[in-house]
């Protein structure tokens, strides 16, 4: 019985993948200096590159949906600043 | 002619995006903040959240392989610390 129930729990968790990126009109200092010193160190044909934030969750969830809705409520409130960040929600 | 040329020049970019995680027993106290303050705004089944970095690289080559293996040297060379992190190479 105890089994069975820490079984369903087990079950109940739901993971997802969160990535941050800035706008495509937003200046990128950190990418900047990474790409400059790849440049450096004789990577030649890096065109360019911008770094962003990622993010894994796990929740305790049986609907994807309503996990998924949850997610979208973390990053508006709080992983993500809407105005200079677009993010994307990947189940994995 | 001049036209043509240019267009070529756009075909020969490769977007990759690169995910960098820390390894599974590694600490993350800044995902730990992130979690914390999540749960006092409200989310209580927030199970866990760990955070990682996100790359988006753009390279001036035709050869998806070529690209990937060069992507893969930035990686160890500079992005990643293999000690304690994990990385995946995606094609966008």
């Amino acid at each position: 019985m105890e089994k069975q129930f820490r079984l369903n729990l087990k079950k109940n968790k739901l993971k997802f993948s969160v990535t941050v990126t800035l706008k495509k009109d937003v200046l990128d200092p950190q990418g900047k200096v990474v790409q400059n010193t790849l440049v450096n160190m004789g990577m030649s044909n890096l065109k360019n590159i911008r770094q962003g934030k990622h993010f894994e969750i796990e929740v305790d969830e049986n609907d994807t949906e309503v996990a998924q809705k949850k997610i979208d409520e973390m990053c508006k409130k709080l992983l993500v600043n809407l105005i200079i960040e677009d993010y994307k929600i990947n189940k994995i």
